[in-house]
């Protein structure tokens, strides 16, 4: 299947490519390779325009950060906004461009403290709920992933993906350690990072639901 | 990318083989060669389980029907759908396996007198807008393959994708003859044929949203 890009999207992405990890089948040897230092690794998987994934590499310098998104021409825009950074520009964040279900291809075992789903497509039709990011064959591939205790941080403003995801969460026996039906009135409102998508829904007056939850040590 | 298939997945879209058009591209020469006889044609972009394509090509036999389907465990469902009414067993329904945006390299231009677009995915993010089967993206496309006069019949359950496609038809001038934002509840309600998604959705009360436009003749 191809993939469309925008109109010179291809030299716009090749401009911010310091940022770009082209061959993500490399960091099978080393996944902390494209980072100037070895540290904890976190991965966001649909990084969007990459609000989330810049605010959370300044936020926590002390974490190598991997943002992935498909779709390529907003990629360009998170990489773009990586860049836009120059006094700042992260040296403890990297994009690759990619799909959720090649990461065993390219992540070695056990390589991961932490995975972001922000925002992540709810796929409302019941045949395509395997394409839901927290559907228990993905969990299944974060769990070879994550590090023995290693945590999903997940929000969604969409209900039926938030309850699905839950249900899968159990079926997994996976440790709902925190959730809660509105996340901007709870105690983790200060501290956390908005996407450019929950900025504007949020701004709506719409409830974002979150759920933190551990995989087994 | 790589699409993943359901285990046995290759065998069971094999067996249903008489209904698939398996080089997509062939119809360039003719569209209706997959077909026992030569009628008006119509495309369904997206059929998902297939009931709305199966239940169309039944109900309008004097049209040679076209479901697309781009995820492969999805329209192995479809095909075991049309392969199961063994009596009734549709020559004027076939299936492609692929993406909206490669239609230009499959298909004639100006041989579709209708599309059908059923619940597609409403990438409600702006930054995937494009990817949304009414952007005017592909409403141009969908200009290049109808015949002039051509129709684009649409239905939805989400508000925003709805009024988003009303100002993309605006936009390209086309003409909107019909729309409705409750179709059970509307004069086409008798005629109207539900796909799987459609019947959950709406009896939970939810109302659905469509429109009939028409293309420049």
């Amino acid at each position: 299947m191809r993939m469309r890009r925008k109109k010179h999207g291809a030299e716009r992405i090749a401009a911010c490519s310091d940022l770009l990890i082209e061959h993500p089948e490399l960091l099978m040897g080393d996944p902390c390779a494209p980072f100037s230092e070895k540290k904890p690794l976190a991965l966001e998987i649909g990084c969007g325009k990459g609000a989330f994934a810049c605010g959370t590499a300044a936020a926590i310098p002390e974490v190598n950060m991997i943002a992935m998104e498909r779709v390529a021409d907003v990629a360009c825009l998170a990489l773009e906004k990586a860049s836009a950074c120059a006094d700042t520009r992260p040296d403890n964040l990297r994009f690759i461009i990619g799909n959720a279900e090649n990461l065993p291809e390219w992540l070695p075992a056990h390589c991961l403290d932490t995975i972001y789903l922000n925002f992540s497509d709810p796929w409302p039709k019941s045949g395509y709920k395997k394409r839901r990011l927290t559907h228990r064959g993905f969990l299944e591939k974060y769990r070879e992933l994550l590090v023995p205790g290693g945590m999903l941080k997940f929000k969604t403003d969409n209900h039926d993906l938030f309850f699905f995801s839950l249900e899968e969460f159990e079926a997994c026996g996976l440790e709902i350690i925190w959730k809660t039906e509105d996340l901007h009135a709870s105690e983790l409102a200060a501290s956390n990072v908005m996407t450019e998508y929950e900025a504007n829904f949020s701004s709506k007056g719409m409830p974002i639901y979150s759920a933190h939850v551990r995989f087994p040590a």
